[in-house]
């Protein structure tokens, strides 16, 4: 039989001896209505290619309200009407856009939003990770998102793991509206944190971007015009009519099923497993989404 | 002008005052020769895909030699001829080969090998990387890898970084020959540590592992073969003719050099940046490696 490196424990549930600690992918798949939380679909970002692929981007306000609301003001604008991914860096991001310097801002967008980094933990519930974070005092989760946040200091940001959404700038940290993006595709930047604006995270088609071929230039920037990847469009779910448009939810990061997961995160003991690590990183401790049924 | 995210140093290195700290990009490319080491041909394995793509792994011997003897010998018989791409699941892994169990093993290959997950301590010259580790009770680097290590037992253990190369096997922690072999692509899954053997690590053509298309079955194999990616020839670059052979060097672990680099990378205050870290985890301060000019 072919080596099944990783087999998912949902494949082999049936034959695992109740003694086993539950798997992650368990105990997402059996987590009670309770535990999941409906995205307001003003927080949902659906940005169609022309290649056919959809990504949709869970906005988050709480963190960078000032961006958020550009980003907003930028769909709703048709902005990015005729733009393009046109750098793809291996292990790094993938980024797209239109240019902020050439093409009129719509209405309602601030040219240079405050640099919206970090804010207050005031206001913030935060489950601690319990494990060591090496880009932060503390590492946890609040309202649904991975934080790295310092109790002295009494601030908290959103973290750049793996398929997380910042505002490309220059080198002023007041740039940057929100008309270029980029995604994380690779190992967690996380020297990144509390130097940029992290707005959200793509939670469906991100595999549509990490895919694309690698920019040639310097930084993934694609050497010629035809290599980029063109937006056809980018609108929020609450512009789409209510039967077309996609709905997500994701885990309550306050629930105890949030908590059993991250649990079972650090201490793998399905069957493919031998020693547990009893520990886990922010970024590999993913927060569930999953499509919401109609 | 258009944000360029994350500008490299490397472009910004005339106007910055000298006061600056050194990016980790400019310690790197002004390492004296003394901080480089060659890499062995036979630890350098050269696999080439039918759509002109190759990719370079470099075997760490010291930490899995049955297995990595297994490879060589695998190589030298031909045995991945005819093998494919099979499985690319987003975020996680690139898996190739052929069917162990039903493909007659090359002689020397053992059919068994035990499960070299992790190593004693001793005979390795550690660098500590200083700073917290969640996989492991001490993160380093010894003999240009970067490992977990725990002095109270004396074992060290290759980690799951970006790019790092492992042997695909079934449930039974004794099986997988090494004809199977999978790549990071994504953030790095350190819970696997300790729990599979690692061989080795990418150094060449990462890219083009990491940028196919993710399968759409579970765990990311491809529904059909026509989606596999063909492998053309995987052969040993001490097999390759002198005048054809690529070669590289890794950085030295234990130079000043590398200490400089990790430095930087846990306190980046090239331009670009407002607040370094003060941190870094194991993966995001990747050993360098570079092509060795002829």
């Amino acid at each position: 039989m072919r080596s099944l490196l990783l087999v998912s424990a949902a494949l082999l549930v049936a034959a695992a001896p109740p003694a086993k600690l539950k798997a992650p992918s368990e105990i997402v798949a059996e987590a009670p209505a309770s535990a999941w939380r409906d995205i307001n679909p003003d927080n949902l970002v659906v940005m169609d290619l022309r290649n056919g692929a959809r990504v949709v981007i869970q906005l988050a306000p709480e963190f960078a309200p000032v961006h958020v609301a550009n980003i907003r003001a930028l769909a709703k604008g048709n902005w990015w009407s005729g733009a393009a991914i046109y750098r793809v860096q291996d292990n790094y991001v993938v980024q797209w856009g239109n240019n902020e310097s050439t093409r009129p801002l719509p209405p309602g967008v601030i040219a240079k939003p405050p640099a919206e980094y970090h804010r207050s933990l005031k206001g913030l519930s935060v489950r601690p990770l319990g494990y060591a974070d090496d880009y932060a005092p503390s590492a946890g989760f609040a309202g649904g998102w991975p934080i790295g946040y310092d109790p002295k200091t009494g601030t908290a940001n959103l973290t750049h793991c793996y398929g997380y959404v910042g505002v490309g700038r220059d080198l002023s940290p007041d740039t940057g509206t929100g008309g270029e993006l980029y995604a994380v595709i690779g190992h967690a930047p996380r020297h990144l944190d509390r130097n940029i604006a992290v707005v959200g995270r793509v939670i469906e088609g991100i595999d549509r971007l990490s895919s694309l071929p690698r920019g040639t230039e310097a930084l993934g920037f694609y050497k010629d015009e035809s290599m980029q990847v063109p937006i056809s469009a980018v609108r929020l779910a609450s512009e789409i009519p209510a039967t077309e448009r996609p709905a997500y939810q994701f885990m309550d990061t306050g629930s105890a099923t949030f908590g059993a997961y991250v649990k079972a995160r650090a201490n793998r003991k399905d069957d493919f497993f031998i020693r547990p690590a009893g520990g886990v990183d922010l970024c590999n401790a993913a927060v569930p989404v999953r499509k919401k049924s109609a």
